[in-house]
């Protein structure tokens, strides 16, 4: 088979990236037919920043939603995106814990997982994939995708080879930024191709006007497996749209074969969903070049304009900009993707702003240069590791290695609010609003966040509440009221 | 020379498409120190609607505007798009019109002429190529792309001979539809290249998301001219953002070597210019891959959905897109560009809504079946022809074979009130709005239609024209006047 398919990412990257993953299950469920009709090599619909969101703001149950995706969907395989040994949270779990979370998302229904590690630390992902292949599912290896002198074809091509050793049934690149220019996806996925014998996908979000020549220029070299997102959803911060790639490749050697009348049918329905969430649409997602200058991913700069606020220092954001990559440096390029670009990005600012660098040293900053993120790309600055951790070893196994068994406390601490499994691993991922959830559900006051009312904002914002009114053939000053 | 080149279209096409061709010259001047910087190969600036929508619009001059963008573009090409015999306005203006008018664009500070003819008839072209030349200018022959069973790789390579025979220095592909997709612009560029020794160029819109492969695959194939526009006023109906373009090619063959850095800087200036243009977004700007299913460009779609709604026969478009193809084959498949885009939409519109096909049948269409436009691509239908002409014989020559000169005649009609030959040319090119606007510089009361104040469009999209209000009290229905 040489035509070229397509996993479209709808229901969770797209959303994610442009309404801050508020969309709901009820908005989605309409589509599910039409989606589950077009003949998807999968539908990305769960993990990321999903599972987080349904519980804190959506105040949906996040396994109760693949349930009923997975009835709505029979015919489509779904995925999901896994943070390797963090799972969906934001720290290493034991083992057990990532074995009793694949075990259950794949018996609600999840066909795919797409794994990855914020480091490429590869050791991170052993664990989920064996899961994975125990559940008799589809482990995808994922390969983060930067830009440092460290990550060559070469290194790529040897993270690829690992995760084929390791058992994976495809490969993902896995392109977070934007950072991806065509012709460097063009030779990567040419040399992926010839050094491994599994499907190569290729996920790159659209931020710098990249993602639909680089998709072409893979799929030219043997990628056969791309990431778009229903155009109602897509461009700037999130994929290239699904319909444009599919007139791009309609008759030609790698047509996807999907029908392009009932993509734009789907397109116009969340088109309109897209109204609904207005009040988290943002300035900063839409086309920008910058990260391929200053290789800053956009959510990282949102991140650090917040904190430079807070401080009233945001006339320092230049000094910032600069301070990254030194920090990068010195923490052996690690790629910026969660949780790793939070980190480079809170000690940049850390560092610009107390007017000395590493005066004043993150906890996170701490743990990584104990190893307890796993390990670096690039060898890390030693004087800085000394200012952070002093004569402190770090540890060099793989982090999880030195957890212990934690489902059981788990389950004694959720305690009676879980009443089931997935329950525990709620209250595991998130035990904050994972438990504020289960309190809330067992007392009956699940509210999600309150939407603004169509168009409301902008009438709300911008009508005046004075002006000028013929009443009776009279001009009157009129307020409203 | 292998790299890369640039026309941005920021002062021209991009806004034209994107806010109805309303951005003023106050708002161009500021950006042009930097785009002087930039080392574009050409900023297209002047031509297509930009001359009626000074004059109608925004009571500018545009001879002045021409002359005041030469004066802050000191080393950049300046470019304007010519509609051939019709020059810019909607009729075949006599050949001593075309002379003067090309003649005094010249004068003023014009060096690029990129000239078309809706329907590829290079007769139409043959007297400003000329002009051009004369002028000492570059003349660049466009060949107006669009999808037929008449279209064909072999005709397009017949037309780009055709112009290279009548003495062009570089040819263009226009395709104003968004209709190219990536691989067959590369099969396309590919056979030019052989074919011509001329440089080629790509003109496309972003409509159906493909500009920025279709570039590409052009590039990759020949093509070593791209348009482009400043990210601030791309994508969508405009053209393919120059920022995304310009990292694209960055460290490749192909480079352009152009400044990333500087192009992101006077992208943020245009950002903010284009709040000040938010009355004139529209809904039907964004990316939409119809035109790849049904071949109608966007335009075009509005205007018939105008015309129904005025027959409230809105109900009809489905029949209406159904009606198109058979005219345009009836027609001996013109492009779909101004005007023949019109001629067809508004005949496909009558076939549909008086229930008969060409029961009623309009001028322009009576016209066209006479030859007054120039030669069809194809045979047009003889029972068609028939019933809008009779017996009448169509004229086989050039149409403007048939005018007399007629530059006295309309120095005549404007009078007085025109100063100077470029007044002449105003009022010939619209002789009602160019008119008024000698008058109204006369009377000294230029006056640009008023701009919404920031934010204040959704007002009066969404604030309420009637409701109810508290007067002194007491609570009266009201309706906004
Ligand atoms: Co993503
Ligand atoms: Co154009």
């Amino acid at each position: 088979m040489s035509q070229v398919q397509i996993t479209d990412t709808i229901l969770r990257d797209a959303h994610q990236c442009l309404i801050a993953t508020r969309m709901r299950t009820e908005d989605m469920l309409p589509a599910c037919a039409r989606l589950d009709r077009m003949g998807y090599w999968s539908l990305e619909v769960w993990g990321g920043a999903t599972f987080d969101a349904c519980l804190r703001f959506l105040k949906e149950d996040p396994w109760e939603r693949l349930r009923q995706l997975r009835e709505a969907l029979p015919n489509t395989r779904l995925q999901m995106l896994l943070r390797g040994q963090n799972l969906l949270g934001y720290r290493h779990y034991s083992d057990d814990v990532v074995r009793a979370f694949v075990a259950r998302a794949a018996a609600n229904g999840m066909d795919v997982f797409r794994i990855f590690d914020a480091l490429n630390d590869m050791r991170n992902l052993r664990t989920s994939i064996d899961a994975v292949k125990d559940a008799g599912k589809h482990a995808q290896g994922a390969i983060s995708y930067t830009v440092s002198p460290l990550h060559t074809t070469e290194q790529f091509l040897r993270d690829a080879e690992a995760l084929q050793a390791m058992g994976c049934d495809s490969i993902v690149v896995k392109d977070m930024a934007g950072l991806l220019t065509p012709m460097v996806a063009g030779e990567l996925f040419a040399a992926l191709s010839q050094a491994v014998d599994l499907p190569l996908h290729l996920h790159t979000h659209a931020t710098s006007g990249q993602a639909e020549m680089c998709l072409l220029k893979a799929i030219e070299n043997g990628c056969r497996h791309i990431d778009t997102a229903i155009s109602a959803f897509a461009g700037g911060a999130s994929q290239a749209p699904t319909e444009a790639m599919i007139a791009a490749l309609r008759d030609t050697p790698y047509d996807t074969g999907l029908d392009l009348e009932l993509a734009q049918d789907i397109g116009a329905y969340f088109r309109e969903v897209r109204k609904k969430y207005h009040q988290f649409e943002s300035e900063f997602t839409g086309m920008d070049t910058r990260v391929q200058s200053n290789q800053v991913p956009g959510g990282m700069i949102s991140n650090m304009i917040n904190q430079l606020r807070e401080q009233g220092a945001l006339d320092r954001l230049a000094e910032v900009f600069e301070e990254i990559p030194r920090v990068r440096e010195d923490l052996g390029y690690p790629p910026l993707v969660t949780p790793s670009s939070q980190i480079v990005g809170t000690q940049a600012v850390l560092n610009v702003i107390t007017g000395k660098r590493y005066q004043t040293i993150t906890n996170e900053v701490k743990l990584y240069l104990q190893g307890r993120y796993g390990q670096p790309p690039g060898r890390i600055n030693p004087v800085v590791q000394r200012k952070a951790i002093g004569d402190q070893e770090a540890i060099d196994v793989r982090p999880a290695d030195l957890l212990a068994p934690e489902m059981d406390s788990l389950r004694k601490q959720a305690g009676d609010l879980a009443k089931t499994e997935e329950d525990v691993l709620s209250f595991a991922m998130f035990p904050e609003i994972g438990g504020e959830f289960l309190k809330a559900r067992a007392a009956g006051r699940l509210v999600p966040e309150p939407l603004e009312p169509p168009h409301s904002t902008s009438a709300q914002d911008h009508a005046p509440i004075e002006f000028n009114a013929t009443l009776h053939g009279e001009t009157y000053h009129i307020k409203v009221t």
